[in-house]
């Protein structure tokens, strides 16, 4: 599966990826409207997702996970999201987080963390965005100021996926003491002053849980900062949570092809089926092109990604580059490719696919998402432009 | 407003617009969630629609209607559907049914519906689309069949909007005799053996009712069925409520682009109001561009419409005519720019966008109707080239 | 044709069209390769337009023309458009100038110029844009200064049509005095310091001649200054250019679908001819519905043109209104829709439609120009939200 | 630079990355107009090319030859096509008749020709498309009959590249004694009966040399057949051409990207350069994810032909899958994503970029040849969705 692993690497990628399929055969397929129905958090879903060893599976084995590459994680999310984008969304979002603790944090801080998710799964909130600042994370204003050997955080989080569920979060957090110096600092769920303000009742997208939070005087030892400023650390996370968000978009235009065929061989037009429809072949042609296109897109941003976490510095070479033009370039193109194919898949069952009794819906509101969450299109053609094509060095 | 009309005709559809704008920010706007509900049918914000002289506009002053001409009615329908493009469906759609009545029917056995539905509001049910014939009608398997004075039909019925609450039903049928032959019958809504299957739970358009319906051994009296071939009256019938259902898109269109400039006159990006970005005043200037090509290949289409009403015998004219061109242009047109609209208003609102504390996402799925509701692009595509492109004399 | 005329002048109209149309037939469209030649300015079919009394004909019967309204100028820029786009854009491009002479020109100043171009055809050229100042043409640095009774005009103008074979010209410059103030300013061509500096090699619409020109203290009478601030007597007369420009794409789209209609019945794909192929009846379904839009936008946009022109004071009405929503909705949208056309155009007609032997290679040029002339996307959309989204009011 | 290769590969590929980049800049871009204007063929540039030792530069070691692998030449045709895009066509196109005589053919039949390839350059000509015959293969009437231990060929070729310059002549034909059976046969340039009909004035790519050819009874031995149906070998040749016609798209996105920095950093807009202006950055923004989507696809498809390349027995594995998904689906994103960056090009420049005096014009002409050559978008969807949609299996 993977281009570069070694055989070893690559049978087990694979006997895991079975696992996962059959698990989305078995445990999710046949509950679209469930996870439709904004379920409580944590589904039982993910405790099963838990059971079956196949949570949090990109944590390196040092830390007791299945170190599966972000390469092979492109395909799991593709197999999760054929079976509820919302579900995959929720699962693999913690990656966001445990990369900067990874790359970020003191090993004595951040390795029971990691070793818990690793062996009992559970997941990471990351509270990042705010009301006035959405795309825009310079704009944010919560705050921590320290005070002593600790430090004291409030503000008012708007979007943040899986926070209720999770044992940790982590603060983007402005220091009151000096504007231009933000932090990423964890605290624990249970701290005092976090509270859930409320869950949002999500368009699409949901099988996963998010809230707006606000953080009142948590305080928390001034050690649980990472290292490194908190925007630059973000930047580095997001890498990986871009290119699996992309990734959601694969399997959800997997879903809309093979939804299509099934129509397809049972609906006639013009006294045939509409399989043998020349309109028809030509939309699910240019899907399935947008698949393979994405596929690749994704494939090539993980081993990217892959490659610096391989490096003797991971940390270092990854502070340094920031954000990934290929981890841009996979969250903006398969947003784009998304939104293709949910036009055509909104097109595609005529009166019956504008109600609630077909899948197709469903699928239009969830691939909707891949284009706007972490940097709709004009965010992210403007960090394409201003790191990659204004430096003509790093133009190629 | 109108090019041709008289001066006092033109003053009184001002008026009349006017006074519906008056209706719609009084009674419309502030309700948009109950819309949004699947209310149930009618709604009580239909009776004050009666109750303000404002049903059924559209009916001739020899009924003792309102008589505004389709090209008016182009702006009342942008204003309805500006407050709830459900709504505004729902208020106009028995257009279909009475230009068939009007142009197909017998005077003595038509007459007393119109004046009915002049004076007291009400709607019509058209049962057209099967599960197996939605844009290819030929394929209608709902039959009549003729039993001494009488007509009996029998058959299932898919998409029919407003059939509950109507008094009258007109039903594309085939002639059990001859497959060849099809006819538009009256039903009256209480004849035996006319059984609403169920209510459709719908994407969008969700302040509209439509239904599936089963028709079960009604029998009416022959003289019930309309003169000529049924499918050609259907066409007929088509050329107004297809152009009305573009203009929903103007409304639409209009509300997508003043939200945006609400929204964009608070939210901050690059350190300015979003107003003063070049980026966000060229999607505006987009969709400001949309909006007037709409409006005016509704209101030409429209007018054509009017020019075959008013000519010595409209029944032959448009019977000769069929599906009008511009009425094909108009529906599929809007339906495209619709979902362009659709497509920039899904990006502008950021993660909130993505929620139902936003009234995008609702918006959304209502322009989403425009190009599927009475013929998909796909279908209004082969119309066109098969009516207008391949017969040379019709080219222009 | 036209919906508010009067009879006899819808019969004129309809007749005069008959001629133009005649004329394409026999004068342009056999030439297509001399058109796209470069031919020499004037070409010999203007004179033979001239000849045919079709020159200028928009031209109002008080100074001898043919009076036709623009509502009908659209459809004869169609056919001529049909022919030869370039050509058409020869043709019909003084309106800009003949506009400006008569809404904001002395009487006695203009009157002759525009009977002589009424009798005797012949073409005005307009000097407005700078290599700096393109599309914003508050950026011009042309400049005039008064000396006694004569204004002295010195700067170098960038693209600039008819120039060379133009009587006269009309310069827009700056007030050298004061740097907020622009004029329009007649000078005929004649005048010492007239010198054109190249003719461009236009990529498409090579019919028409489009110059570099500079001006070197050319001396006119003070009195050759148009009334009124030159950028808004420019907008004036680019209302009615915009709106003719737009219309030369309903024409090249015909021309696109006659041609494929042509192809269709002699290729054969896939066992049968290409004309019963789904795929390419949706192509021209599409296109068909194209035209019909974009005339609608014209003829909407134009009659609007016109009942400024009706009104008692058109030159007041036209000159607080200044730039036309709707005319620069028609230039935007017809640019669009042309690029669509070129777009299905260009993938029609295989590998040999990628030669010079097929024309669609310069139907596609020609296409590409409406969308890039007198005002390209990013300014139509800047001005249509400066002008109609920003002031409430305006909005509709 | 190869993900798969060893460290030794990489190296060697990137020594002769930088050779090409080298002769580009020196050979390459100063000459823009005269591969612009239909130059003689071969140009002196192909000369020199082989001079630098960079002819060919895909011929296996084994042959004599460079042994660059496909997936390394994505990038050595994304640097020849930023110099000129048709100087790339004609020095890659060979690629598709070398590997039918690598699979296809008797090694002591095609091992002179490759090693005088691969020793001295010079190309190879493909005579497989007809006037009749040019997306569908199967309609093809050129035909071949034995005779004795010859064969004689005759029939019409309509677009062939490189043909007059070719020492070999590759032949798609049909046997006149089955209709269903195909041959690709060796043809001699030199062979009597081989006319060359006439050179294609292209509309773009005109550094390339296209030919209509005749063969008329020429005769050659029967063992000049490769093995195995003609169709099938083309379809394997065509997976590597494929591949590097999309990758030509790379090079000119790139070539646009910097012509519009270049602009940019000296074009005024509103008071400011045109790169701080939003609207140009999501342009440029949008450009960079394309060229980045484009490279991973085309890196992606040709690492896969890498792959049964080096299989123990690749003739039976590559004629086992004939066209694969990856190359078709990299050719058709990468014809539409040229055609989106020639679109935003040729809006970029102004009135200037509608003139023969900037470079864009050209650039969107060659970009225009992604989309059409070996199979345009129609014929590609058709391609994908019968051989990889329609087989359940093969989906993923």
């Amino acid at each position: 599966m993977s281009g570069t692993a070694s055989p070893d690497a690559a049978a087990r990628a694979a006997e895991l990826l079975g696992r996962v399929r059959s698990f989305v055969h078995a445990e999710i397929l046949p509950k679209a409207d469930h996870f439709d129905a904004l379920p409580a958090a944590p589904t039982p879903e993910s405790a099963r997702l838990t059971e079956a060893g196949l949570a949090n599976w990109w944590i390196p084995a040092e830390y007791g996970g299945a170190g599966v590459s972000l390469r092979d994680s492109v395909d799991i999310v593709s197999e999760l999201s054929y079976g509820d984008a919302g579900f995959a969304f929720g699962s693999f979002l913690s990656i966001l987080g445990t990369t900067m603790l990874q790359l970020c944090g003191e090993d004595s801080l951040v390795r029971p963390h990691l070793e818990r998710m690793a062996r009992q799964g559970g997941v990471l909130g990351i509270l990042a965005s705010e009301e006035q600042a959405g795309s825009e994370l310079g704009r944010i204003t919560t705050q921590y100021s320290r005070d002593g050997g600790k430090v004291v955080i409030s503000g008012d989080k708007y979007f943040s996926t899986n926070t209720d569920a999770a044992e940790l979060l982590l603060v983007v957090a402005r220091d009151a003491a000096d504007d231009a110096v933000f932090s990423v600092i964890l605290v624990p769920r249970e701290t005092a002053g976090v509270e859930i303000v409320k869950r949002w009742d999500m368009v699409g997208m949901r099988g996963s849980a998010t809230y707006q939070v606000r953080l009142h005087d948590c305080v928390v030892p001034a050690e649980y900062c990472l290292r490194g400023n908190g925007l630059r650390n973000l930047e580095i996370g997001l890498n990986a949570s871009r290119i699996l968000i992309a990734a959601t978009a694969i399997g959800l235009a997997r879903q809309v092809r093979d939804l299509s065929m099934e129509y397809a061989s049972v609906k006639q037009v013009h006294g045939a089926p509409l399989v043998r429809n020349a309109v028809f072949a030509g939309k699910l042609g240019q899907i399935e092109m947008l698949i393979d296109v994405m596929r690749n897109q994704c494939r090539a941003a993980a081993a990217e990604f892959d490659g610096y976490m391989a490096q003797a510095d991971p940390a270092s070479a990854m502070y340094r580059i920031g954000t990934l033009r290929s981890a841009l370039a996979a969250k903006m193109y398969c947003g784009q490719a998304a939104w293709q194919v949910a036009t055509i898949g909104s097109e595609m069952f005529g009166g019956l696919g504008y109600t609630h009794d077909h899948p197709i819906g469903k699928l239009v509101r969830d691939l909707r998402y891949v284009g706007l969450v972490e940097g709709g299109d004009d965010v992210v053609r403007d960090l394409l432009f201003t790191r990659y094509v204004v430096p003509t060095g790093k133009r190629r």
